[in-house]
């Protein structure tokens, strides 16, 4: 159950690995007054950013535009990766059509295919964490301020 | 992938089940002034609420102290419990000796042996959802105002 905590070097890989091939994240917000709102969506991850997709009128649409702050989970409760993020808000033609058919072949859900009013959200991590059990809290960091720590 | 949709009372069992065994749960608070957080935290059930313990100056406890409020996810992307819930601050030793061993014995994890200041916190759902994939979504609501529906 305890495994050997893993190395910065091996979490980062393995971090890298889950935004490169998972298919949903955790979506934590909140609105202005502090009402928390979570919820499973799909995303897309180009090296840099995560991209994600939502109704302008949902509650996760509504918070993240009105403040551009986000707490992401990555993974299993045990074999977790959290990821606070700094949110660009776009609108469906605010994308490339080739990021797009990125995230619709990723997801197999094209957002700019819907008739109600959906949203793109750029999400670029500022702190991102990973860890399994306790014995792998110390050194869970793996970035900070945007920079990947060496 | 896309297997049927699964009636209310199997979602019901299927909820109940995850309530009575899992382990870990995903904790979604705000501050006051609408940061979200998110970390995955042990949980009891006792049939009618959960049972958290986290430290009282954690982002988590600081939150759920401040405004009384949560929402918190049980399971997978794409298998998932999602609660919205009322929570109760208690010290310590504001939970009886037997509610504390069995969350201890649960969880694997005592929070009355911390010298930290920890807190439990009581949560009882208000509303409960449960979907897998996309055609689960209609169906999805099992609780109202802390009321199974039937």
């Amino acid at each position: 159950m305890n495994e050997e905590p893993r190395s910065r070097a091996q979490r980062r890989a393995d971090t890298e690995q889950r935004l490169a091939t998972d298919v949903d994240v955790w979506v934590a917000s909140a609105s202005a007054d502090g009402v928390p709102y979570l919820v499973p969506l799909s995303f897309d991850w180009d090296g840099e950013a995560l991209l994600i997709a939502t109704g302008a009128e949902s509650p996760t649409g509504r918070n993240l535009a009105g403040n551009r702050t986000v707490r992401l989970a990555l993974g299993l409760v045990r074999d977790v990766v959290m990821i606070d993020g700094d949110v660009e808000v776009l609108e469906m033609d605010g994308v490339s059509q080739g990021t797009g058919d990125r995230f619709a072949q990723r997801s197999g859900f094209d957002p700019r295919t819907l008739t109600s009013h959906y949203r793109w959200f750029r999400i670029t991590p500022r702190t991102v964490q990973a860890w399994r059990e306790e014995n792998e809290l110390r050194g869970r960091n793996l970035m900070r301020e945007g920079e990947w720590l060496q």
